[in-house]
């Protein structure tokens, strides 16, 4: 399993009138997650596409389980557990810094495509980058 | 079931690189979908939460399925199958004015929390209301 | 002067802590604007685009006058005063339906650039749909 | 003068179709730097605001100058010139990182308000910290 940890400070661009998160921003945090797993894993995302690629997503789940509130430091956990085929799919889980607690946890699959559009295999370099990881 | 149509448009704001619309903004137009579709049963939200009550959510999942286009006038239909009990479940589908492919579809759950932030049971006047429609 | 009303509803996702609109969504909210009145002008900005041309925001104003609030229904009035130059500058006014009061006012300043990114003058089409209306 | 320098990176949700910042995520960007101002300060907004006044933007204002693109790691320097009356005005610049060249620049002008919503003068503390500082 490949496990990634990003930290952010959540802003008040992202709150509601209750005080918490505004659930469509956690689909925002899983992308900075996934954008820093993928520099991580020495293949940016911003690089991948001028390989000619792009991983466009094609399912999103949430489950919010404790609010996250204006200025909070949050730590998200990513986990990719199985190399990709068709698809990719990418674990996350929100904990507040130095707590158990999980906040909120999700995760996303993602087609691979190629310039032209046309849905195609995980390019090779992103499949011996992961598998290199993956162990 | 109790079945609620809403009409938008996509705008630039909700359209990434890739011209096609950035996959968190589905669940800020399921949230309009969710305003019209509580003010078409007679109790817009705004009213709803003067009443004392929130309806946050604790579950969100979309799949992806073709793309939207910046321009494009799209249509949610929102559904509710079954009465709420201590969760309320809606489910929407995206579609092309005039056509039947399904762009998109997912669903939300909703806990029911008093002002003090405590859950309760969802309040008589909302069951009434959605037991009329339901049927 | 060409003068355009544009109306729209505050959204959850648009409102913060203090329940009211955060300060950036005013820019989205123009961009709105901007895209009905294109497309009453009889040129929608995606066949702007599809003609070759885009219309980049190179400056943005913004004054808040007073506060608006989840669930309102506003109205924001767009003036162009002046022919397009090799700039086009719009004025926005958002006020409540049925009030005179100003809730915030601002404007954009748009460039003019063909596909390849270049500076160009407004296209021919463009500035003769814009001066039918100034008269 | 009191300056303050903030580091973040670009996006896939910032960017638009043209593959460039979409305008309304600068005051975005210019939030965060504020926070992170206000923190580096040493009165993080989250306390501001627990001490029972808020700071709501009354004016923004961006100048657009060139292009941001996804994944690009830039630098914002916030500065204070002058000592909070009734109004603070901030100024904000962003440049790429070891660069020189200003990609935009902008400023807002915020009210200081108490828990009822009340006009007041900016809070003793307030001043204090920040004359400290403009020296």
């Amino acid at each position: 399993m490949y496990r990634h940890r990003y930290q952010f400070r959540v802003r008040y661009r992202d709150v509601d009138y209750l005080g918490v998160v505004y659930y469509s921003r956690y689909l925002e945090f899983f992308e900075a997650a996934r954008d820093e797993m993928m520099r991580a894993l020495g293949m940016p995302y911003s690089e991948f596409e001028r390989n000619g690629y792009a991983m466009p997503v094609v399912e999103a789940h949430c489950v919010y389980q404790k609010s996250a509130h204006f200025d909070e430091l949050l730590t998200i956990i990513s986990r990719i557990s199985a190399p990709p085929s068709a698809r990719l799919k990418i674990n996350y889980e929100i904990i507040r810094e130095n707590e158990e607690t999980v906040l909120a946890s999700g995760y996303t699959v993602h087609a691979f495509i190629n310039k032209a559009g046309k849905a195609v295999r995980p390019p090779h370099f992103f499949r011996q980058l992961l598998q290199a990881r993956l162990g």
